[in-house]
Parts: C-alpha cells; sequence; structure tokens
C-alpha cells in the first residue's frame, strides 16, 4: 500500500488497490481519513485558576473539528448554548501526518462544570434498574426544549426528496462512498447544511456545532436527514439540539422510536423517493 | 405508538407506523431492538474480597449478552483467553420490560484486572501526539497474534458469495433492515457462524465472544465479514482475535487500510457478488 496525502483534502486519503471481478488490476482510489480527535476542556476554577482536562477521543474524519467538538458539548448536556463557549481551536503542534487532533475548548467566565457527568450512566434509574426508559427518563432530565408543540410541516413530497439531496450536497462521499452525512433542511425540504463523517454521532455533532457556533440554536425550524439508521444516540443529539424531525435513509431501531414517542418529535425511516415510513408524529408530514 | 414485545424474540419489537407513499396507510411493523447493556466485571483482590465494577454501558440488541461481554473484553484487551472468564451470566432482576439488561462477568483466581487500561486513551503517544500511528503502536503493544505468516487462502469467487451467505445466516435483518451483521467464515467461503446487533462493534464483539467461549481462540483459520463499513476499531477487534481477513460489504476508512497493512491482515471492501476492492494484503485471495 503507498499512501499520499492530498494536501487540499485532509478528509480523503489515496491509496493503492487491488481490484477484483470485470476490471480487475491495481489502481488509486481515495478512501475517507479516520484519526483520532481529542477534546480537550479549559476552564477558570472560582480562584482565577485555569485548569484543562481531556474529556473524549472519538474516531472522526478531520475537518470541522470545532463544530464537531462544540456539538459534542451541547448534545452530552456539559454545555447549554453558545454563551458558555469563550473559543474553540486547534491546539499542539501537528502530529506527523500533518494534522492537528487536539481541539480545545475554553469556557466562558463562570460556566460551572459537571465533569461527573461525563462518567456518570445516563442508562440506569432506581425504578427501572439499567434499561431504556430510564434512558428516556435521563434524557428528560437534561432536555431543555419541549418539542411537543413544534409547528414545523413539511410535504411528504419533500421529504421523500432529503436523501437524494442530502447526497447531492456530500463531497468527499463521492469520492469513497465512506462516509455518513448528516444534513439540516427547512420546511421547504431544501437542504441548508450537511456535514460527512466516518462516525454517524460525529456528522450530527458536526451539524449541530456548526449551528451552535453561529448562534442559530434552538433548531426548531429545521428537521436532521441521516444518511444511515436512526438510533437512541443521534435522536438524543437532536432534541438536545432542539430540532422536532429526523428522517433516516435507514430503519429506526425500538428505542429510537420510543425516544420520538416520549419527546414528541416525528421520526421517519427507510425515506426514499415517494416511500418512507412514519414511526412517530405523522401530523408533522402534509 | 403501540408497542408490543414478541416473547419468544427479544431482539425485535412491534411498532404501529404510517406508511407514506403507494401502499399507505397505517399497519404493524417490527423495528430491531435496542437496550442498554451494563457490563460487570467480578474479581477476587489477593486478600480473597472480592470486587465487582460496572465497566462499560452499550447500546445493543438483546440476546448473546454473555458473549458479547466476553468479546468485549477480550478485543479491549483486559482479558487474554477464556482461561481467564470463570462465569459469565445475567445479574440482578429484570427491568420493567421483562429484560435483564447488567451481564456480570467472573474472572478466574488469580486473574489481575488493569482497571487502568479502562480509562486510559490508548490514541497518544509521546513520538507523535494524537494520531493514527500512536493508535496503531498502542495496538501493537496489547497484541498478541502475528497474522503476517498466517495461511488462510480463499478464492474471489467465495469472497463475493460471503455478503449473500451472510445475509442468508440472518434472522432479524430480514425483519427489520435495522441490524449490522459479523460472520465467521472459513477458507471455503461457508458462514460457519454469524451475529446481529443495532451497533456493528457490538455484532463482531459477539461474534468473538462466542468463539472465545467455546475455547476456539485464536480465530487464525476464519476470516469475518461484515455488513457494513471497516473502521479501525473493528480492524482491532478482529486483530485481537487473530482473524487475518476482513471482508466488508461497505468501504474502509483510511485508518483501516493502515491497520490491516501495519499487521499483515487481508482487507477486502465494496464486497458484492463478483466484483470487490481489496487494500492489503490480496496473495490471500486466489
Amino acid at each position: 500500500m503507498s499512501v499520499a496525502n492530498f494536501a487540499t483534502l485532509k478528509s480523503v486519503k489515496r491509496v493503492q488497490i487491488q481490484r477484483f471481478g470485470a476490471d480487475g488490476g491495481t489502481c488509486n482510489d481515495a478512501v475517507a481519513m479516520e484519526e483520532p480527535l481529542e477534546i480537550r476542556l479549559a476552564w477558570a476554577q472560582p480562584d482565577g485558576r485555569r485548569e484543562q482536562k481531556s474529556i473524549s477521543i472519538t474516531m472522526r474524519t478531520p475537518g470541522n473539528d470545532e463544530e464537531l467538538a462544540a456539538g459534542f458539548l451541547l448534545t452530552e448536556g456539559i454545555i447549554a448554548g453558545p454563551a458558555e463557549i469563550e473559543a474553540a481551536g486547534p491546539c499542539g503542534p501537528p502530529a506527523a501526518n500533518g494534522l492537528i487532533n487536539v481541539v480545545r475548548v475554553d469556557l466562558a467566565p463562570g460556566v460551572k462544570v459537571d465533569l461527573a457527568r461525563l462518567e456518570r450512566h445516563f442508562y440506569t434509574s432506581s425504578s427501572c434498574g439499567v434499561c431504556g426508559k430510564a434512558s428516556l427518563d435521563a434524557v428528560a432530565v437534561q432536555g431543555r426544549y419541549d418539542l411537543r408543540d413544534n409547528p414545523l410541516r413539511i410535504s411528504a413530497e419533500n421529504l421523500g426528496a432529503l436523501p437524494d439531496r442530502l447526497r447531492a450536497s456530500q463531497s468527499v462521499f463521492e469520492r469513497t462512498g465512506g462516509l455518513h452525512a448528516s444534513g439540516l433542511f427547512d420546511a421547504a425540504g431544501q437542504v441548508q447544511a450537511s456535514r460527512e463523517d466516518v462516525g454517524r454521532h460525529n456528522a450530527l455533532d458536526k451539524l449541530i456545532g456548526q449551528a451552535l457556533l453561529a448562534g442559530e440554536l434552538p433548531m426548531s425550524g429545521y428537521g436532521a436527514v441521516l444518511s444511515g439508521r436512526a438510533s437512541f444516540e443521534l435522536m438524543q443529539k437532536a432534541m438536545m439540539a432542539g430540532i422536532p424531525l429526523v428522517a433516516a435513509v435507514g430503519a429506526p431501531s425500538s428505542l429510537a422510536v420510543e425516544f420520538a414517542d416520549e419527546f414528541g418529535m416525528t421520526l421517519a425511516g427507510f425515506v426514499t423517493a415517494g416511500r418512507f415510513n412514519v414511526y412517530s408524529r405523522p401530523d408533522r408530514i402534509a
């Protein structure tokens, strides 16, 4: 295998491959970049002393790292909004491959950090032990937006068109076939922003992080379209950003459906042109 | 939404959905179950006192929980083999939904537990900081099988047939379209075992865990076929179980390719009948 980075496209890497089949032979191909990203949190103690702590390492596709970090902090309940972030940016010297794989988020003065939250398990309650219902209850405690009366509406035709529109907005996927994507769409079904990543959680965190850093929270006038399946954690992220409608190209899990039901979110699955299933709150689809 | 469990099929849940499209209307459908699983480790201190610690909570599809726990412990480097497990089984009373979502693994007497390993970050080295190469180096330290000279061979025809054979072995996927699958195949391309889960890491951990509990480690005479993409972490799990060949239906990431290259593993992607790409060590494919 020989490898050369595109200088301009750090989300793609060239590799030499062996093709088997009708058009067999050796050739060059592009694969999606996957590299670790460390998210560091920095904040001031009441006595003015600054503290810093590594709170997460995730395997991600380089690019939009500040958005990923900001989105992660919001959707995991560590910060409540953009006012709590003073600065976010790459940190430290580049690694041997030229990438900076650490992003530091400086919290605004006075923001209290609940680090225990990061170590706590959110899936247990005294009433039910470890179970899906307890997981929902834990999110309800964190939840800051009531989505049940959210007035967003979209036509079935526009909703079915979302996967194609999301794909049209993707650049790296076309080259590599190797990335998940998340897109933000409005009531007219127009994709207003999209983000890609090898990890589907990261793609959604980047999408939410860009809105957060632009001061556009809550995202209550938008839906999210996901290139893959809908799980509990993806529904949690959407809810923490105030997104009332999730349209997934793939299948939803049982707990994603329970989540949507519990929090008044609309959840569509197997979305394709002219056909899809709605698992919760179909009244938002005309 | 109305929900009823299949008494016999805890990996599937019935939900009421609204279909949009030509065959629109309200109907019942099946979705893949997703519920948290807590993995607890129990062991004896040198003075005989027993300790117990929760080491992971993962969202998984119920079923084969002991395999999932055992596979996780092996592929994360916490145990070295089946002799280190004395017992593994469900723990505590069922949750309100009837499921037991805690599995306890009792380690054999004398096994030392390196709990710091669970909290340590494996992605940093002093030479390169946080980067993909450091991630590979960290795995190399843990690695217990040298796969470079592994003699497994498979024909291109049999390799291309794997996705169909994997699908034929899946039961829940057919019903829900919502699960990842991992399969173990031999040199003749026969799928010898397969496991499903909403999480692709979990599907592979279950597959490896069943071999571990059956005393069949290392799995050096077998390859693994994955229903989705190949990432760093999936390659790590295969390597920790001694599997020299990974065939993915989807795309590999850059770090999956680097991983395969570094450890002498064969990595095939976009595998379909009569056509696929090989990213590393094509000499194992005839």
